[in-house]
């Protein structure tokens, strides 16, 4: 495509390109598209918030496509992996085993075999997986790389995603802790960290500031214990992005100046100690736009319907169908059209046939035609991988970082 | 395996095989396994009692796999497919064209021509999909087979899932239904049927009943417009199947015998005419289980936690992530001791790194340990189709047909 079709291509541009050039370039509707300027712009503006010394993981759960997370991986310190199929795809992009590190209450002895056997620090949930780490390091003749993750012994409110705190399956609740660095030294291993993960889609600065200190007391309280500071801390992730109307993006600033403060305190108690974030949808999640194509529109019961070519298969998230207790929309627009004022109150859907399949309820829209583009934002974290592709056989989603 | 060792071993035994033979023929867990004697049984069951002239199909979106659809080929009178891929489904399996029916309220370009061009039935749903369906039919040089999809103008309480009567994208609006008529007939295209969808999941005989007469009322008054009866109406489905605690199975003995009654009338109205009813999760969701197996079990915050290898990555509506408002359990028995009395309430997770990942939650078991067989029970439909397979990246389930 030439620079002057691009420049004058009429719509929404993404990534540089107008969304009809997106879809020439996908060959087909719907698709996922992600804006590698977007994911840079977003780090190089955290990095330049966050106090030195701090080092950001990428959770490779948010978005697993290849191409993101070889592209995250000369921008960010390491990844963090749910899966032995995701350490492949960190490994794959060139990170160090240890820079990655491996959390999951639901590890296989598959998995711990391939990560011990690779280095990566395994992050150790319960006795069960202690004792098959070790035992494995002592059949594959390597030191296993093990931190623990603690289930912390505080809990968040405001945040969308509580993981921590009371009774979980995630990680080992705080006072279990001593058994197992006593466990671990008696078969002389060696803890390389702590992981403490409090929640996640956090749009509350001072919950998420407060789960941060919280945090750092805990892994200073419990390096105490140790004979020397442990490699790392990972101390989680939580930084929400606003999907729905009203929602306010989290203050980054305010988050970051606290980390200015707390973070030398960390580093004085626990010199040597490497902190970490790991931050998953924060990165990629609004760096992403789902598009798919109005194929027809109709009235029913005195109300208007526009059908698109995508739906719930490829967008569970965006239909309302995971994890959400009250259906809201995700953000949408018209991508021919994204200037023009809203004249029509409409339902979009997608193509499914089951009535779970909403993109945006009630939502006010340029009146949209057959073969205009409905463009569906902050799509790029927990949009392909998070949906059921096979839900009624239909095609799948292209995915392109652009 | 001899006969010999199939009778002695113990625990649950499904489709004549115990849970632990059925995992060394699967090579691995988690498993989905559809016991085709239990789906054969309910079909005999169910034509036993529907009246002669009743004929039956089956809907594909409810258990996709080849195996399934290819054994319901010789026991069903046809099928009803949500998309051109579940179309070649069908006539992978042995259907003639015109015993399929196309639904769906999004159907592409390219659905429309390889069904225009196969000769299956098209259920309109749309004036736009009528267009497409003539202007493809005079393409490609054949009389296009079209049925009207109608949105009933009657909407039934009890239903699990609402699929008709009000605003709704499926369908076209009975006072729209004239208009449609006439549209084909000045394309000189022939009307081959009704198709009207009430609802899903019904477990409330009258309801049924109501809705199925209403159906019928509505039916003979729209063909009252045309020339001649129409080849085929298709009456919908919306036989449900007990998933929860509470809920008890569908009277069909009280909905087969309103059948008899009802049946006759539309006959004498429709001479001609094949009454057909559409029938998915009622002839397979029972007849399928979801096997995950037991690799961790920890405490934390006083509450147990089984955890397993499996997840909502393969069976999403189990974590209770599918369309349900208030999560309840799917029954969970231990494969290997099923009459073992329950000795310990404790929450069932799958291996996935998020609190949606719930198996079971507060259920009673005998006591858990690592490498017993967790069996979920009612998983013969909308299991592993409609899961998100990629997320977090794991392993997908194997499926058999047993």
């Amino acid at each position: 495509m030439s620079r002057a079709f691009i420049a004058q291509t009429p719509g929404l541009h993404f990534g540089g390109a107008a969304v009809r050039q997106l879809a020439h370039r996908a060959g087909r509707t719907p698709f996922f598209a992600y804006d590698r300027s977007a994911i840079d712009a977003r780090i190089r503006k955290l990095r330049s918030l966050l106090p030195s010394g701090m080092h950001l993981h990428y959770s490779i759960k948010a978005n697993p496509m290849p191409a993101v997370v070889g592209y995250l991986a000369t921008r960010v310190d390491g990844f963090d992996v749910a899966s032995a199929q995701e350490m492949a795809l960190a490994l794959d992009a060139g990170a160090a085993p240890t820079d990655i590190g491996f959390a999951g209450p639901g590890k296989s002895q598959d998995d711990l075999r391939r990560a011990v056997a690779t280095g990566v620090n395994v992050h150790l949930e319960s006795e069960t997986q202690l004792r098959l780490v070790t035992a494995l390091g002592w059949e594959l003749g390597v030191q296993p790389n093990v931190a623990i993750r603690v289930n912390p012994d505080f809990s968040v409110g405001h945040s969308g995603m509580r993981m921590g705190g009371g009774a979980t399956p995630f990680g080992v609740d705080v006072d279990q802790v001593p058994a197992l660095l006593r466990e671990l030294e008696a078969r002389e291993v060696a803890l390389a960290g702590f992981h403490v993960f409090w929640g996640s889609q956090c749009l509350h600065a001072p919950t998420v500031i407060l789960a941060q200190r919280q945090s750092v007391e805990l892994v200073v309280r419990l390096a105490s214990d140790l004979a020397a500071p442990p490699r790392f801390v990972n101390l989680g992730g939580g930084f929400g992005i606003p999907y729905f109307a009203g929602e306010t993006a989290l203050d980054i600033n305010a988050v970051c100046e606290a980390m200015h403060e707390w973070l030398p305190r960390l580093y004085e108690c626990l010199p040597g100690t490497k902190a970490t974030l790991e931050l998953g949808r924060y990165l990629v999640g609004e760096a992403g736009v789902y598009v798919c194509r109005v194929i027809d529109r109709k009235r029913s019961g005195g109300r208007t319907f526009v059908i698109t070519d995508g739906g719930l298969h490829h967008h569970l998230a965006a239909s309302g169908n995971f994890g959400q207790v009250l259906r809201r929309n995700f953000p949408v627009i018209l991508g021919d059209r994204p200037d023009t004022a809203s004249n029509e109150r409409c339902h979009v859907t997608g193509c499914l046939c089951t009535p779970l399949d909403r993109l945006a309820d009630d939502v006010d829209l340029p009146e949209a035609h057959i073969g205009d583009f409905v463009v569906v934002g902050q799509s790029g974290a927990y949009g392909r991988s998070a949906s059921p592709l096979h839900f009624l056989s239909h095609p799948e989603p292209i995915e392109m970082l652009v």
